[in-house]
């Protein structure tokens, strides 16, 4: 029972999560490259109960930057404080009056799990590029170690967005015996040499950046230029040009105050959506690692389901459960039309696969705005 | 004509141009934004002959980082030593037997004319960022003084593609009388929120390069890392999805010994698009300037071909040219759905506009690509 174990309470300030974040820490994981790393800590939230069972469990697997805090249960009506707040809690789609609902911060992040910034016990300082490539797999597994930890048997629901839908994917093919249903939110079996690409500028971004240092900044002292430069390209990515064209067009800048990543004054007049991505950067910069970024986007990178099968047929026919695939009409990330392709393949494989689109112009981010589209959808898979 | 003139050969070794450019200069241009800039030289080449009547000339606008190129007169058959080489020439759509093609260097440029690499006469130093905004219509300017100086009476033809299309549809706006017809190619009436933020990306990567140094860089030792970081990412905004994954998709690095932007080694194996677009960036930053890089993106991200006319049907209404817009179906920086909604609102406002789309893979650079596509649609406007 969750009750009963030796939590400790993340403290850093740079989450500000205002419900209770435990930690478990388990000495070594395998990981999917080769080796073993560890000490290895996962942070994580939870709400609801655990059955004697142990198979009501959900697991929400969050996206790129996120964190453990999917849910607020002090403030359960506020969409701005737990980024799938208003799909958990009692009565909603993951409905913590009957599920014991799980989120925990992936492997690399640096929300309270083991990551670049942790400090390695060998050394006593961050482990900044000497961590470990790691991979979606690697991020499952410290998920199994610590749902088994919580006396987990079932995961009657994994759930997530973008990374977030690649470990529900990959939880789905990887344990097929372990999950009941997949939901795999905006995520694809691998990305697009368009998305690799986008990527890959947002992270030479980051390690162009002179205060990278080689990874080895204190904290504080980071790459933000080569970070917030990062956040605006993928803020680009995130949206679409239509949901763009219909916020921002060539609106002069609301945000005429908000210094650019580079420091430099403006060229001519600024543009809304300019105004509008400095802040993104800059907001990033305050709350993430830029070490992290590089790790865990590279993972969203390397993803291939395929990987260690001799198909994606051999890979996907592993399931067995039933799996609720959601693409974005307007996602040029991952493209409604491959995660449609996916849903078909699994099909194809003899799996329980549905697909559902949402009708939206807000581009990839749409699963984390579009709340009663994306209820419409998750009802699809309810029974 | 041509021949009687006073020209000055252009020594650069870094455009490495076989052919002959040619400089005009003049002392003055007034500027869009408000005050006078000068002197201004206007690097161009020219193939074929002005007839007497100075009614059989072509003006043909560049890209980004084109230069007045456009036509090898030694090498007419090879595609990579001119940009538009295909096009142009004996019997081909741009008949230098029967035109006088004319292709000048942008105002802003680094080819020939002047640009913020040029020397200020008034401190003997390069202009650096003292360099004024430009716009597109400045850049029309500059080419309207160096074609009366040609002894140009009429354009038979103005055609670009890009920011060259810009160009070729503020010609047909802004002198309706001199331009017999106009070919707009991959060009917009206006940049999209999404295409503005993707240039802006670039620039501040530029900006934010420490040895950018507020733009007072010594030549050949700029801003190299945030030139290649902007570089990398107009090529994936220059092509498309589709296009990518035919070429690229997720295959490895074929080159493997490129070194990346930032000079740091790669996280884990290197990608082909990865590769290619590292070699992208090296490439650019041996050829161009990243001052001039921008202020000419920023010309294109200001454009609007409203700007100065009560409405854009004002503005669209002033054509008197038979106008050809050309889109391409996977471009996603100049969407072709809003290059058929400009030819549209010409034809609205009474105007003889035919639309043309390329059905081409290759995203906003299929205008340098697909030759046969091109012609095609080009002979629409033939008689």
């Amino acid at each position: 029972m969750v009750t009963q174990l030796d939590h400790e309470v993340v403290t850093s300030t740079r989450s500000k999560l205002s419900n209770q974040v435990h930690q478990y820490t388990f000495d070594s994981l395998p990981l999917q490259r080769g080796g073993q790393f560890g000490p290895v800590t996962v942070a994580y939230e939870t709400w609801g109960k655990l059955n004697i069972g142990g198979d009501n469990a959900i697991l929400i697997t969050h996206a790129l930057t996120g964190n453990s805090h999917a849910h607020d249960a002090e403030r359960p009506d506020d969409t701005k404080v737990a980024w799938w707040n208003p799909l958990i809690g009692p009565g909603r789609f993951f409905d913590t009056s009957r599920y014991f609902v799980i989120c925990s911060n992936i492997l690399g992040g640096c929300y309270g799990s083991t990551g670049p910034s942790s400090l390695d016990p060998d050394t006593g300082q961050p482990y900044g590029m000497r961590f470990p490539v790691i991979t979606i797999r690697d991020m499952v597994e410290a998920q199994r170690r610590l749902i088994e930890h919580l006396g987990v048997r079932q995961i009657a629901m994994v759930a997530g967005g973008s990374i977030g839908g690649q470990q529900a994917l990959e939880w789905a093919v990887a344990y097929p015996e372990l999950v009941q249903k997949a939901i795999v939110v905006a995520a694809t079996a691998a990305l697009t040499a368009q998305a690799i690409a986008f990527s890959e500028v947002g992270r030479q971004a980051i390690l162009a950046d002179p205060r990278w240092q080689g990874g080895d900044y204190l904290p504080g002292q980071g790459p933000n230029a080569g970070l917030s430069i990062a956040r605006m390209l993928a803020m680009i990515t995130y949206q679409s040009e239509e949901g763009m064209e219909l916020r921002f067009a060539r609106q002069p800048a609301r945000q005429q105050n908000v210094t650019t990543p580079s420091g430099f004054t403006d060229l001519s007049e600024r543009f809304d959506i300019e105004g509008y991505l400095y802040y993104q950067g800059q907001s990033l910069v305050k709350r993430f690692d830029a070490n992290s970024y590089l790790y865990i986007s590279r993972a969203m990178d390397l993803y291939d389901v395929s990987e260690g099968y001799s198909s994606i047929e051999e890979a996907l026919s592993r399931l067995r459960s039933k799996a609720l695939f959601i693409g974005i009409r307007s996602d040029f990330l991952f493209p409604a039309a491959r995660v449609r392709w996916l849903a078909e393949q699994v099909q194809a494989a003899g799996g329980d696969a549905i697909y559902a689109e949402l009708d939206s112009p807000h581009g990839h981010d749409a699963f984390l705005k579009e709340w009663k589209q994306m209820t419409d959808a998750l009802n699809l898979i309810k029974e």
